[in-house]
C-alpha cells in the first residue's frame, strides 16, 4: 500500500478529550433500570463458588483466560531456537513495565542453567588488582536501581525494505522495560583499580558461545550497572540470571546477559559479533561500527495489526516512545499519514532510557486512516521517516531502524503494516 | 528484649560511602594474576552446554534457584486459606516494583475464576443513567497509569502488643508495588451522571462473599482508577482479575477486587467490614471508623531476621518508605536504637502514595546494634514510635501499625525484631 487517498486523509478528525467522553455515550450499555443481580449488598451473597485461597499459588500466574498473551518467535527468522529471538507481546500490554515473563529474548546459544552460588564475577586485565566476586560480594556493594528499557538493535530489522510483518509484536516486539537492581560497575572498578591505558573492556557471558562485546571506558563509568534484579526479584533465567550488564540507551546486544568476566584492555576487541555481525553497511560499501546508542524511537501500540478496531466512535490512540538519548520531550500523532500532527499526552513519570505511554483521544469515523507517532527527545533528535533513513543508510541495513511506523485502518476497522514512501 | 547496652549503641558508627568503597577490599577475592578460566575471548569457547532456546518458556519463570522466593501465609492467623492472608516475601525484594507473582494476598471468600468476556461492571443507583460495561468497553476509554503500593491496613496487626513475628516477611509483608492501568473511575461517573444527593458510593467484587466496601464521592472523583491491567499485563486472578478498584494512598481493604459493582447512595453502608471489622479501638472503648489513609511508614528490608549479616565490615543499609498523603520527604536511619540519626539516600524516581526505596552505607563493628528507619512524608508526617502510637491508640487495635521497627543484630550477625520501650 502505497499512498492513502485524500478522503482517508481528511475523513478523520481528531477527538478532543471532551469530545471522546460525550461520545462515550456510546461505549456502554444504557440501563432502563438496574437489573436483577444489582441486589443491595445487604442481600445475601450469591453466584460464584468459594475459589481457591491463599496457599494455592506460592508463586502467581496469570489468568487462564490470558494464555495468548505470551512471548513469539518466527521459525524463519535464525537457524535454531537457540540462536533465536522471541518477542514480547506490546500489543497486549499496558503502562511501561513489562512483566519479566513476557521480556523478549535474543540468544546466540541458548539459555544456560547457572547456580549461583558457584558463579563468579572476574574483573581482570589492564588493573591494579585483579578481583573475583561471588554474587553475595556484589549483592553487598552499595546499590542502585532504575527503570530502563533495553532493545536489540534488530528491532525493524524486517521492515528495512518493505512492510513484511503484519504484527506489532514482530516489527517492535524486541524491547522490554524493566526496573533493574545492582552495583554500578563503577563501584567495582574502582576496587580493581583500572590502569591508565584501560581504555576499552570485554564483558563475557557464560553461556555456551561465551558471547561478548567490547565497550568503552567512559561509557562503563558513567551509568553502568551490574545487576542482579529485574522487577524486583532476581533476573529471569533468560534474561541473563544471576547477573547481566545493563547499558542504559545502548543496544540490547551489549547488556551482556550471564555476565562473568570483564577484562579491561587499551583497544577494542573487535569480535565476529562487532565485526561481521552488528554492524550497519552503508550505500557505499563500508559499513557502521559501534553504533551503540539507540536513537529515539515510537510506536503506536493501539490499534496495530493484532488490535484493530470495532465500530466507528471515539478510541484512544496508545503507543509507546523512547530515547537512548535520555527522556522523551513530545510524541506527535498523525492519522492521515503525516499530513497531520497533534501532541499526545506522556504519562509521568517521564524517565530517562525508559519507555514513555503516550495518548491521544481520537474520533474514529469509519474511513480509512494512516496512524503514525513521531517521537522528539530532550536533545531534540526528531524520529526519522522510513524514507529519510533510507536515503542516508540504504537497503543494506539489518540494524537501527527507528523509522516511523504507520498502521493503515481498513474502513472494516481492520488495521494493517504499510508504508508511505 | 527491651534495651540495648551503651556499648552496643555506641559501638557501630555510620560510614559515608566512601569508607564503604574503601573498606569494600575486603569484599570480593584478590587474584594475584587471573585464573585459568580467563581465557581471552577469541578462545575456543568451553565450559556450558548448549541451553534451551526462545520456545522453551512462551511465558517465563524464576530460576530453579530461587523457589525459596515465594509468598507464604501464616496458617494460625485465619480459619481457613480462602480467608486468609499471603505475605510478600519483602526481605528478597529489591527496587520498588514487586513482581505480579509475589504480591501479597487477603481474600475473604477465596479467589474467584471469572471469564472476563462474561464480566460486567454496574455502575447504578442515584444517577441519571445506570450503565453496565464490558471489559471491552472499559479499555476503550481514556486510560491512565500509575506505580502505586497497596498495602493491607493489618499489615503489621501481629505487633501492636509485643514483637511477636521474627521475619519481615511477616511484620510488613502485606505491601506490594505495581504499575496499574486502567480508566478514571471520574470518567465514568461522568457517564452515569450523578445525582447531586450522590455523596457516597458502594464498590463491591465478584467473590463468594460479595465483599463490598462504602468510599465517599470526593475520594472517588480525585483519584480513584478502575484497574485492568497490573505491571502491563492482565490483574493477575489473585488480585482482582479482570477489575480491581484501585484507591491510590488508602488501606488494602477498600481496593475491592474483582470489581462488578458501584452503587451511588447519600450515606456509607456500613457494613459488617466497615463497623465490626476494620474499624480501630481506641483506649476509651469507642471505635475509629473509615480510618482510609495509610499514614507513612518504613522499614528496613537489608539486614533483617531473614538476612542476617555475615562479617564485620560494609554493608548497605536498604528499606522501604511510603505515605499514603503523597511523596516521601526524607527516611532517617539510626543503628542506635533511636538515639542518632543519619539522612538515608532515596532512590528516583520518588512517587506519591508508592514505594520509594532508601540506602545508607554502614560500617558495622561486629557488636550490637538497633537498627530503625523513620519516614518524613511531603506533608510533614513523622512516623512515630511504637510508645507513641500506643500512648494515643492503646493496644485493643489491629489496624494501622505504622510505628517505627526496630531490628536488632546480634554479635554474631543474626537479626531479630525487638521493640524499644
Amino acid at each position: 500500500m502505497g499512498k492513502k487517498t485524500s478522503q482517508g486523509k481528511d475523513g478523520n478528525k481528531m477527538a478532543t478529550r471532551r469530545q471522546v467522553l460525550q461520545a462515550g455515550l456510546g461505549i456502554a450499555g444504557a440501563l432502563a433500570t438496574a437489573p436483577a443481580q444489582a441486589a443491595d449488598a445487604t442481600a445475601a451473597p450469591q453466584g460464584r463458588p468459594l475459589g481457591p485461597g491463599v496457599d494455592a499459588r506460592p508463586y502467581g500466574v496469570p489468568s487462564p483466560y490470558e494464555k495468548k498473551v505470551v512471548r513469539r518467535s518466527l521459525a524463519w527468522l535464525t537457524p535454531t531456537v537457540e540462536s533465536g529471538v522471541s518477542f514480547t507481546p506490546l500489543q497486549d500490554l499496558d503502562g511501561i513495565v513489562t512483566p519479566s515473563g513476557l521480556c523478549f529474548e535474543r540468544h546466540h546459544s541458548g539459555v544456560p542453567a547457572i547456580n549461583p552460588d558457584k558463579h563468579r564475577l572476574l574483573i581482570h586485565g589492564l588493573c591494579r588488582r585483579p578481583l573475583e566476586f561471588t554474587l553475595a560480594d556484589l549483592v553487598r556493594f552499595p546499590s542502585a536501581s532504575r527503570i530502563l528499557f533495553v532493545e536489540c538493535p534488530a528491532n525493524g530489522s524486517t521492515e528495512w525494505r518493505v512492510a513484511q510483518i503484519n504484527g506489532l509484536q514482530f516489527t517492535h516486539g524486541m524491547i522490554h522495560c524493566c526496573e533493574w537492581t545492582g552495583v554500578m560497575l563503577s563501584t567495582l572498578l574502582a576496587e580493581v583499580g583500572p590502569l591508565p591505558a584501560a581504555s576499552w573492556l570485554l564483558a563475557e557471558g557464560d553461556d555456551a558461545g561465551r558471547m561478548a562485546r567490547s565497550l568503552p571506558m567512559a561509557k562503563a563509568l558513567d551509568d553502568v550497572m551490574v545487576a542482579y534484579s529485574q522487577n524486583g526479584e532476581r533476573i529471569r533465567p533468560e534474561n541473563g540470571y544471576p547477573l547481566r550488564l545493563i547499558v542504559p540507551g545502548w543496544q540490547g546486544s551489549v547488556n551482556v546477559k550471564w555476565l562473568h568476566r570483564i577484562k579491561l584492555g587499551d583497544q577494542p576487541w573487535n569480535l565476529r559479533e562487532e565485526t561481521s555481525k552488528y554492524t550497519d553497511l552503508m550505500p557505499d560499501g563500508k559499513a557502521r561500527q559501534f553504533t551503540w546508542k539507540l536513537e529515539a524511537n515510537s510506536v503506536i501500540t493501539f490499534p496495530c495489526p493484532e488490535k484493530p478496531l470495532r465500530a466507528k466512535g471515539p478510541y484512544e490512540i496508545r503507543g509507546l516512545a523512547w530515547s537512548g538519548s535520555g527522556k522523551v520531550r513530545r510524541v506527535d500523532v498523525s492519522v492521515d499519514g503525516g499530513d497531520t500532527w497533534r501532541t499526545a499526552s506522556l504519562q509521568e513519570p517521564v524517565l530517562a532510557q525508559c519507555l514513555t505511554r503516550f495518548r491521544l483521544p481520537w474520533l474514529w469515523d469509519g474511513g480509512p486512516a494512516f496512524l503514525q507517532s513521531r517521537v522528539i527527545d530532550e536533545g531534540g533528535y526528531v524520529q526519522p521517516t522510513i524514507a529519510a533513513l533510507r536515503a542516508v543508510r540504504g537497503v543494506n541495513s539489518i540494524y537501527h531502524n527507528n523509522a516511523i511506523q504507520t498502521w493503515a485502518v481498513a474502513p472494516g476497522g481492520g488495521v494493517r503494516n504499510v508504508q508511505i514512501l
